[in-house]
């Protein structure tokens, strides 16, 4: 089955377009974790246990796992080989090197650990995606426009074709997508140039972080985006939710409840 | 010390410019170590036995490590412990991403792993670089213009004001390098736009990657770079040079010194 597949029958099984980010910190676990850096893992399991019901979908941002080394390291596929097999999950990983190196990532991701789709930077250019690519059953998502300030920086640049830099990606994304397996990740603090990428491309799915911690609006961004795949990720507002509770993991699923039924409403 | 220092000072001590890359794959070894994949280790130690004395730094791509997961990053830190404390290590991980996550990227490099450098991606601008600024006696590499082909799809491509991609992003660059501690990645492959940089920026280190496997031109580099602070990466062509033979690392010796020579010869 094709990561496109899983994904869209789990938001129908589960009534969901919600991805739960798994960007677990040992300084951010409840206080009464705060002695094992193992409770990493029995954080990130407590979480699924209590959501894994309620999303389309996890992502996990490598960046705090890689904070601990190899220890970090093993907690990151730990918990991967944790998530339930018909839950697709999202590496945001953010890789992209010259094509031998990202062939080495490529595997990395989808074969060492059998993740369903990875986020890639494009400034490298196509031979740095297309190892991605080739896996033709998995899912790349091209950062487009970033949730970030620094979007303004280079994302939003406007190109002598009169085109700007981020709508580039998406219509040389669209050339490279030859496979139907390249998505986009497009931040929620964007809604009106999310209506623009839409018009652009109505099919492929685009990823929307930005809700929650970093304040995208949620119901313009899912009218924004007008009836076409979306996975709208929180991470930080989620797992958190239950602060130094005994039993965190339900303000988590609390949270996550709110949210999803809050994206289905729109 | 800060890494610039500790470039200077060994670039003095071995009057060399060169930085030998790590790209360690299992299925290159040579034949014989290809029974444990621990063999990567030794083949690291090997390597770094016999051209210590040889370089200016030295670079570790971490996609070959990921490959093999958990097992294989515990070879990245030993990797990074065996290299001598006053040889620079450039973690070419090509890293970047919203603020606290890139907070967590930077301290994996710099804390966790105790590298000296980093290699990371300019796209998602400002506020996904300056947590990696931020440890002003390390060194952080921006990507410029890379030296593969995929180059010519969004770094080359031509803004309004004029300005190519990496050009803006050296430009930006510059005004971001408050604590001197930003360089550029700049690929041998184009030497004619490393003349153009070099007008803007005199004084940044540009690390030169693309000599050997990837074919660029030694000596046209190191004219356009006009006595500016570089590094010349080679990898593959000098780690994988005594191919099968059961002294791999008296080829690779032979291969560092000789490319060393020639870089100082132009």
């Amino acid at each position: 089955m094709t990561t496109i597949d899983k994904l869209k029958k789990l938001e129908h099984n589960n009534e969901s377009k919600l991805c739960i980010g798994l960007d677990t910190s040992f300084d951010k676990l409840p206080d009464f974790l705060q002695n094992d850096l193992s409770n990493i893992l029995t954080f990130n399991k407590r979480i699924i246990d209590n959501t894994y019901d309620l999303v389309s979908s996890y992502k996990i941002n490598f960046a705090f796992y890689e904070q601990y080394g190899a220890t970090g390291y093993d907690y990151l596929e730990q918990t991967i080989a944790y998530i339930p097999e018909d839950i697709p999950i999202i590496a945001d990983a953010k890789r992209g090197d010259i094509g031998n190196t990202s062939k080495a990532y490529a595997f990395s991701i989808f074969e060492s650990l059998n993740c369903d789709a990875i986020t890639v930077n494009p400034y490298m250019g196509y031979d740095s995606i297309s190892p991605f690519l080739e896996y033709d059953d998995k899912l790349t998502f091209l950062l487009c426009l970033t949730s970030n300030k620094g979007s303004e920086d280079f994302e939003k640049l406007i190109l002598s074709n009169g085109n700007s830099l981020f709508q580039e990606v998406i219509q040389k994304g669209q050339s490279w997508n030859i496979n139907n397996n390249l998505a986009y990740v497009v931040g929620a603090t964007h809604h009106r140039d999310l209506e623009i990428l839409r018009e652009i491309d109505k099919h492929s799915y685009f990823l929307i972080p930005g809700i929650g911690a970093q304040g995208g609006d949620l119901e313009l961004v899912v009218k924004a985006n007008n009836g076409s795949p979306f996975i709208i990720n929180a991470s930080r507002s989620i797992i958190y939710a239950g602060g130094n509770e005994k039993k965190y993991y339900e303000n988590a699923r609390k949270e996550a409840i709110l949210l999803k039924n809050k994206i289905n409403s729109f």
